[in-house]
């Protein structure tokens, strides 16, 4: 039995028109001519099968750094609308470049900037998000069976000038358009071939994996498996787009070849149902190596405290990500919280400029610790995940320092030199090397 | 006596406004963010004066090159729109920069692209013209104190999408703008620092002309004094706008520093009248080196016949520069033209193709010609000038081959090899090595 999660022939949705599917390519898949022509070659492969297809295209790879160095080099607190509208000319020429290949392919296609299409954006320049979508004009292309290659990145502001997503913003952009459109997919094209269930330089029998949810996808995106955009998968959630991640660099295509499907929960269950892939307890192993913990020890235990510590650090703009708050003893109570290595020294320093406020007695750092989660839909129904977890760093001998948990999230800080032991060895309980039963057919 | 031929202080029109001002830069005055920075401190500089600026960038030196290059290795037979928009990326990477640097300066400055304005264009893609700007947002923006840089070459077209102008194409741009917000004057900045009276590369009295007419300067740029754009001069006459080309070099701006002014007639009678400058019957000598000239003998002498000569020239896309017809020996005439070295095949080809349909007996070649001319508006009113002109040629020995005339220009056909010396002897024979009174002081 072979996986069928991506169609094996495009569907129309019983709209009476061609389906519909989303191509991103981001900027290595996008580096120079050749590569080009060969994320052509696959647009083309897809427009054979009989879908209208919309390719979201990067700058060429080094572009928009080179355009982002030429911003700074003029000046440090540079105005954000003219950041946007240098940035956004490397998306513009790569679509130019990507409709004439496609045309050169014999696939009629034309580009589309944001201003042309419109992606109306809202919020401020360089970190704008897209509002809506006319895809009126998109779509009578379609009609007319012309291809459309869309600027990834940018849109239209409400001034009327070019607004940019903010890095990786071509993620959010193609699953903004998958939505609008009512695409089928979303095919994230990409230097990996998928999403694995950890890293394989840490674990080498990490195995991509086939289906998984958007929560799941959540938790391993924002913890270290950087293959999607954090914000493009939270978008894909709300609106219901499936988002595939795979290889530009293998000879095949969408689809016929499955990356990683990042899907609604309820399409995991049906397969499950349907006998295509067995449940899984867990998906993957997550990491974070380079955190910091501080704790600050007997602080006054009233209401308003932890305002007085959370408020002065996110003015400082430091991300808090684990909190843990120990039980009082007396009126005294010990919080303990982490940030990443870069926000160390700020959070260090807005702590003690707040120590008066807080009433702490004493802080305590610790700039040497690792985060190691395990992710998994199937914890909301199974239990003992958290207990198997800690069997296996204990059996290792890792020494748990702060423990979270999520509805299908379990994290642990550990100290730094163990976090690649912590990440084989839960790798290796929740037998995350042995794929689904389906997906070896 | 010093020259005035620019206005010593902004004047505002009579219309109530600050006075405007256009300042162009071409690829290579924001080659680099070195030079960006330099072109800024000269609109810091006329901002400082009371104009509202609006200034016309190209792409940094290099880029439009590059981007044309990645179209043609794509396709040889492109799709002009994609060819438009990947090319303009260049001219907004420019204007963004452009921007920012001006705010760094303390100006007050935003970007505009072609599409924002709009500058409406019409015709086909990659060659397309203005047809309108619609000024008004731009105008307000003004009245906000906030100056303007505008990304050349480009406009909006009337599929509502980036449509270039065709290389060269911001001088057009810079003189469209000109016209549309009533600048006092449009400033081309460029790497020469004027127009002179002949190529000082040939002859190294060539002086710099301070005061040329349009028509004159029409007759200099198409024949090879190749600093504006001939389609932006004829603009310029069209609209009266006074155009200045200086160098962006030179650490002084167009209010405080003459380059070559081109205007109106009119406004040079009066300059002559006041005793600003005087009266020259000839203002330069042009030339270009790579003609060819073929002549038709025995060619039936027949109405229609000339038709049956240029139709095939044209539709093989030769131009036809210099016509001579001979005086008709019975029935028959000789026809003689000149192309350029690089039609001149393509022209032979042409004419032997359509032999019968001309009916010439014999066709005689010579690729080793050039042409020189003299150029005045002076010739209108004074007479002798072909006659000092041949007589100069005759005394240094110097055959004419083919002589043509109009209203402000003789043009003589020469071996190639005496065109320095042609260019040198009318040089001194018209006195061109002299300055205008005026302008010495």
């Amino acid at each position: 039995m072979t996986s069928t999660i991506v169609s094996p022939s495009p569907d129309d949705g019983g709209q009476g028109r061609r389906p519909r599917l989303v191509m991103k390519f981001g900027g290595t898949s996008v580096a120079d001519l050749d590569r080009i022509r060969g994320a052509a070659e696959k647009v083309a492969a897809e427009a054979a099968r009989g879908y209208d297809v919309a390719v979201i295209v990067s700058a060429m790879a080094g572009e928009t750094n080179k355009l982002v160095d030429y911003v700074r080099d003029i000046s440090t607190l540079y105005d954000a609308r003219e950041y946007d509208a240098v940035v956004a000319a490397g998306e513009q020429v790569t679509s130019g470049l990507m409709a004439l290949t496609l045309q050169q392919l014999g696939v009629p296609a034309r580009s589309w900037q944001g201003w042309q299409i419109p992606i109306r954006t809202v919020g401020p320049h360089g970190a704008a998000r897209i509002d809506r979508i006319d895809t009126e004009a998109l779509e009578q292309k379609f009609g007319e069976q012309l291809h459309a290659v869309v600027s990834g990145f940018q849109g239209l502001g409400p001034d009327n000038r070019i607004a940019t997503l903010g890095r990786g913003g071509s993620d959010t952009s193609a699953v903004a358009l998958a939505a609008a459109i009512g695409a089928e997919r979303c095919d994230i094209y990409t230097d990996v071939d998928g999403v694995y269930t950890t890293d394989p330089r840490i674990e080498s029998r990490a195995r991509k994996i086939h289906n998984i949810s958007f929560d799941e996808m959540l938790e391993l995106a924002s913890l270290g498996a950087k293959v999607l955009q954090t914000r493009a998968v939270g978008l894909a959630k709300n609106h219901k787009v499936r988002l595939q991640v795979l290889s530009t660099f293998e000879d095949r295509i969408g689809s016929e070849w499955p990356g990683t499907l990042v899907c609604d929960e309820d399409e995991i269950q049906q397969k499950i149902l349907e006998g295509e892939m067995e449940s899984q307890v867990v998906s993957g192993v997550a990491f974070s190596r380079d955190e910091a913990k501080i704790t600050l020890q007997r602080v006054d235990d009233r209401p308003g405290v932890a305002a007085a510590i959370f408020g002065p650090l996110a003015r400082a703009g430091v991300n808090v990500d684990m909190i843990v708050q120990n039980i009082s003893a007396g009126t005294r109570t010990d919080m303990t919280f982490t940030v990443t290595l870069a926000d160390f020294d700020r959070a260090i320093s807005a702590m003690e400029a707040a120590r008066e406020d807080i009433g702490y007695e004493n802080l305590v750092k610790d700039d040497n610790v690792s985060k190691v989660s395990v992710v998994g839909v199937g914890m909301r129904s199974h239990t003992g995940v958290a207990q198997k977890m800690f069997q296996a760093l204990a059996d290792d001998g890792v020494n748990i320092q702060v423990i979270t948990t999520s509805e299908i999230k379990v994290s642990v800080l550990v100290e730094r030199k163990y976090m690649e032991l912590a990440v084989q060895a839960l790798h290796a309980a929740f037998q995350l090397e042995r794929a689904p039963r389906a997906e070896t057919a």
